[in-house]
Formats: C-alpha cells, sequence, structure tokens
C-alpha cells in the first residue's frame, strides 16, 4: 500500500509524540520535527507508510538518544490486558467457537495502537473486550483461515503491538491446538509501541510458542529490511496471519498465502480497503 | 505567540483539506503537501502560527489555481448563521444583560473554525448558540469591555471566520448602541474559512456599519502584511476588539488595548492561555 496524502499529519504527530515521551528538550523536540519535515518533503510516497514511520522513530531515536520512548506505554497496556487475561480466556472456553472468540478478542485487542492514538489518550480496553462477541466482521474470511490452519504445514503469526499482543496469546493457542508449527515474530527494535521480545516475554508468549523477530525497525515487515534468518521463515510459512494496520500496509500486495487481522483505525487504511473506520477484518488475500 | 511544535501538524492537515477543497488532481495536492512540508521545516518558529498557516495557504492557492478553496463552506455557515439570526436577536433582546449575551453569542460563533475542525465535520451552530447562555467565562472581562466600549473614542473590530461573522453582527448592534464610532475588519484576501467582504455582505454587516479589510491573506493581523490604509485604522482606534484563536495568535504581544474573544481550539493556545480546550474568554490584555 502506497502513502497516503493524509498519513502525513500522522506521522508528524507522532514524531512530536514520541519526542514527548523521549523527554527531550524543546530544541530537540524542534530538531526531530525539522528533520522529519524534510525526510518527509523528499521520500517518495510509492513507499508505504510503515515505510515512512520507521525513518520518523528513526530520527526520533537518533536525536534523542532514547531508543524506546514508548516503553512505559508498552509496559502499562501489557500489564493492563495481563489483568482481562482470564476473564478474556474464561470467553473463549465458554464460547461454543472458540477459534472465532478468540480471533475477534484478538482483533479486539488492535486498538492499542499507538501509531493512531494520541499517546495521552487512555484507551479503554475493559470497554473492547465487552463489546467483542456482538461486533460484525466486514470482511469475514474465519472460517477460511480455520481451515487453513488445520491443513497448513508451517504457520507465521506476526504481532502487532505491545498489549495487544496478550489478546493474540488467546488466538496463538487456539491455532496450536489445531497445528503445533507455529511461530510468532516480534519486531527486531523499538518502533511505537510495536511488541518486541521483552513484550512477548512479559505476555507470557514466551514459554508457549516459538517467538522470533523482524531483525529490523519498521512497524510492519519490509522484508529486505529483514534479518536474514527471518526472511528464511517468511518463506519457510505457507500460512502467515497478519496482525494490524503496519503488516497490511507493507504485506498487502504480497503474493504470498496471508490473512490480515485487522480493526480499521484510519482514513488511508479505510480507503485502500473500501472500508469505514472502527470496521474489523479477517481478510484472505487468495480467498 | 510563537508556532508550537503541536501546531505543525494542524498545518500540514488544513494544506491537503484545502488542496482537497480546491479540488485538485492527486498530483497537484502531492506538490503542495511536499512544499508545505519544505517550508514548514525551514521556517523559524519563532513566527506565529497564523504566520505559517499564511504561507500555506498561499502555496494551496498558486499551485492549484484556486483563490478561494472554501468559499462554498463559508456561505454554507453564513446561510446557516442566518438562519438562526432572528432567533438570537430575540436571545439578546429578551436577556437582562443583552450586551453579554450578545458578547457571548460572538464568542459560541467562533467554533465555526475549519483552521481547527475537519472540513469534513459538521459543525452544528444550533446545538451552540443552545448553549451559549450557560457557559461559564473562563476569563471574564466583559464588565471591563463594556466600560470601555463606552469611553472609547475609536474602536476597531476584529473579525475571525465567515458564518462567525453573522453571530458578531449581534454584538456589533450592541456595541454600535452605545458608541457609533465603530469600524470592523475582515481580512482582505480569502485564507482558510476567514470571513472577507463578500462574507461582511452576506451577514447583512455591511449596511449597518463601515467596514474594511486587512489587506492582507494573513488569518489573525501581521501589522507590516496589511495595507497602509488598515495600519492608520489600527493606530487610530483606542479599544480593539478581537475575535479568535488567529488574531490572539497575532496580538497577543501587543501593546494595543485589545480584548480577545475566543473559544479555546486546541492545544498551543490552550498552553499558551494557561486554559483548557473548550474554555471561552474575554481577555482584556491591560485588565
Amino acid at each position: 500500500m502506497r502513502t497516503y496524502l493524509s498519513c502525513i499529519q500522522c506521522i508528524v504527530r507522532q514524531s512530536l509524540e514520541a519526542t514527548e515521551l523521549a523527554g527531550s528538550p524543546a530544541s530537540e523536540a524542534e530538531q526531530v520535527m525539522r528533520m522529519v519535515l524534510k525526510r518527509l518533503s523528499e521520500t517518495p510516497y510509492d513507499k508505504t507508510p510503515a515505510h515512512m514511520v520507521m525513518e520518523a522513530h528513526r530520527i526520533v531515536r537518533t536525536v534523542t538518544g532514547n531508543n524506546d520512548p514508548y516503553r512505559i506505554l508498552k509496559e502499562r497496556y501489557n500489564r493492563r490486558a495481563l489483568n482481562l487475561f482470564v476473564k478474556m480466556q474464561e470467553m473463549v472456553n465458554a464460547s461454543p467457537d472458540p477459534f472465532e472468540t478468540a480471533a475477534r478478542l484478538a482483533i479486539a485487542g488492535n486498538i492499542i495502537d499507538f501509531g493512531h492514538a494520541n499517546t495521552s489518550s487512555d484507551i479503554s480496553i475493559t470497554s473492547i473486550v465487552d463489546a467483542t462477541p456482538k461486533s460484525p466482521l466486514s470482511i469475514d474470511h474465519v472460517r477460511h483461515l480455520e481451515q487453513e490452519v488445520v491443513s497448513a504445514r508451517r504457520i507465521l503469526y506476526l504481532t502487532d503491538n505491545a498489549g495487544e499482543i496478550v489478546f493474540d496469546r488467546l488466538f496463538i493457542e487456539q491455532i496450536k491446538g489445531r497445528r503445533e508449527k507455529v511461530v510468532v515474530a516480534v519486531k527486531g527494535k523499538a518502533v511505537i509501541n510495536d511488541a518486541t521480545m521483552d513484550d512477548a516475554k512479559q505476555a507470557g508468549l514466551y514459554d508457549i510458542v516459538r517467538i522470533i523477530d523482524t531483525g529490523c525497525d519498521a512497524p510492519g515487515i519490509i522484508l529486505d529490511q529483514c534479518s536474514k534468518s527471518f526472511q528464511n521463515e517468511f518463506d519457510a510459512a505457507d500460512l502467515i496471519i497478519a496482525k494490524g494496520q503496519g503488516n497490511y500496509e507493507t504485506l498487502s500486495s504480497s503474493p504470498c498465502n496471508i490473512y490480515f487481522l485487522l480493526k480499521v483505525k484510519c482514513p488511508a487504511i479505510a480507503v485502500d480497503l473500501g472500508l469505514a473506520i472502527g470496521d474489523i477484518i479477517v481478510k484472505g488475500n487468495r480467498v
């Protein structure tokens, strides 16, 4: 997916918020802003938004010297999600369709996204969990996905955000119940509030499934920036489950067998998918 | 008031919206975006936000060839406000304090601001009018203003937006009832949805008071960019009533006798005034 012009203001906002989270003095924040604006004025827009976001956050980390400005936010949302874990587990266990319920919860968790939300906002994940069973899917390839999970030889699960990764754990357990060969990928370096290896550990995922990282700081999968070992895992998978907007942005044109699970949170993704903001989807790109 | 870093994303958004309102093809919109980003990366931030906005909208008008992208929106909100005029007039006439009620309505009209609001949003001015008498003023220099209106030799009233200018008419009539020597200023050229001479005519102001224009396309008063005749009117006034954020941004450091009437609509103005978004004020800079 190319970068829409409406993405630019969002990247500008994010850069400023990241700088503020890094606790930078005004002079550094201004330097970040000027460098990001200049880069955005020059970068080709046929690259994905995730490319632009990656470059902006590299500027933030270089200028501020803070390698993970969202760390405290990420830990907070991991904790909050873990506080709901037993409740969510009961929802899945009590459901007549645990696979779909767990998939829906994994999508519900996708709201914990500080690429989209203002970092000063307080995301109420309790109310999201409560609303989950009732929300209709705007694109509903859940049954196709379930069949593919059963028949796949090797599944790669691409996570999105911290906090959300606790929600993913329930769905990954459902997948594992059907097919053991699942590998879960987190980001190789901190970018926005995307989940890294630390978050996989906090979420309790580390003990139940093999975790790899992308070897890269893109908030999505830019394959040529990923480590060779990640590229090999990506090539070896015959089913890829990709969470969130960043993975959609970077993989929507991929020829691989990918199911996108996400909540539509911004106008650019809404236009690209032909959907509305707030819609939730399970979309297979070969269905 | 200097430009805050949080202003930048707003100017980027505005530039894109203005280009879309101008009906420009994607190539022109991208050209506008790149030029605005480059300018924002280079301009000194000790200038006011209104300076930056003026420059951004100059780029929009130059690239798109559309001299007034907000024209239809401005006409729409003039009409909507005029539909409420009789109701508002009755509110003022029935009030035990017509001066304050008219001042409050003038501030209520300040919500019609597409520098702040997304152009796709529908601003409900009916509900604003209904809420007006109940809203407390966070800075309340109404009585000082009323006294100064009575004693002033020459009053200059600086309008802000189209639509809002209909609300201003009620307050200007109250001022005129106390002191005939009032001059009303609109912008010299179209910028965002700021009121120009056309809007003064549509609002029915043209027939009841002398209207001048700033001779300039700044969404505020950048004196050295204004016409000589406007500068003379500005200097001749011993009381200035300045509506809205743009006039506050450009005149908050002025040594002149100015009363700012506005609704706080963005974080930068909130921080600068030490107030919260949504607050309304009548603030004399010498009180």
